[in-house]
Parts: structure tokens; sequence; C-alpha cells
């Protein structure tokens, strides 16, 4: 089977983050009130095959401390969405898409 | 209330993503095999104020639109994971969070 797997890739609290801090700094100036602690990470999405869920996790997770995260100041979150059509497409996820 | 909100900005679907297939590229030189489709986006986690939930998923989605993202070549997904403790914790939310 084929599982779409979301990889959240966000630095660890206490390491500074120039970028979420940018954003938050110009959002008042675009009329956004009552917005903080912006953080700006990595989502990686991937299509796995895998016999069950949990294999499809695991991989995921393997992949995503070898080589999509630095362990020493991110931390990686992996969720499996679902299973993938076999053409490819997009499983339905939480959240609602925007601007489709 | 306080909301924790992540915001996925992605590349619609035909958009080049060099990155993602370098990723793809890489993976069964280091062992993993059945891995596909990898593309990389943004995860941008916030916290906002507002008194519902509703509200809270509508000012992220307006930050996502105009500020976070490029409308002509990417998508936005907007998730409220929960309300946020006062003190600015992590909410619970899906997935498992790895090597915290």
């Amino acid at each position: 089977m084929r599982f779409d797997v979301l990889v959240e890739v966000r630095l660890r609290q206490g390491i500074a983050d120039p970028e979420g801090a940018t954003i938050e700094r110009a959002l008042p100036a675009l009329g956004f009130t009552g917005i903080g602690q912006v953080r700006v990470g990595k989502a990686i999405r991937m299509v796995v095959e895998a016999a069950r869920i949990q294999d499809a996790e695991q991989v995921a997770s393997q992949v995503a401390l070898r080589l999509l995260s630095n362990p020493v100041i991110e931390d990686v979150e992996v969720t499996v969405l679902g299973s993938a059509p076999a053409a490819g497409g997009q499983a339905a996820a939480g959240g609602g898409a925007i601007g489709q």
C-alpha cells in the first residue's frame, strides 16, 4: 500500500528563528494583530510504499531523522495522512486547503 | 482564547521542486526504497488570539495568503491544532513527535 506522509521539521524551543521573528514584526503593519510565536519550519510530503501504516510511519521517521533534519537543533513530527491512490493523487487530509 | 495554528505552504502540482527531487534521489543510497513524490514546503506555526476557532482559522488563512505564500505557485493549508496554553506551550497535535 502507498501512504501519504507529512514530515514537519521545526526548530527546537529556544533556538532562534529570525525568519519567524521577521514575519511576526511585519504582521501589525498589514493589519494583523494578536498573532505571536511565529516559527518557520519545513513541511516535507512523500508517498511511502509499505505493507502497514506502522511500517510507513517507521520508515518516514528514519528518513526524517537521518536525512531531513538536524537533530541538534530540530525536532521532527511524522504524520501518516492516509493511504494514497495508486495514481499518486493526494489523500484527504485534515485542515482546509485554500486556493486550489 | 489562544489557538495553535499550523500553516503548510507547498508548491502547486506541476511546479518543479528540485529540493524534493534531490532528496528522492538520495534515499536509495541510504537504504530507503519505496519512497516517492517527495515535495518540500514550509510549515509555519503561530499562536493566534481569537474569540472562536473559526476566527483563528480565518485570520491565519488571510496571513497565509497575503504574507506567507505566493499564490501563483503555492497552495496553503491552514490547520488549527487546538487551543494553546496561556504560557505559550504546545497543544497536543496529531502525529508522533520524535526526538523531543
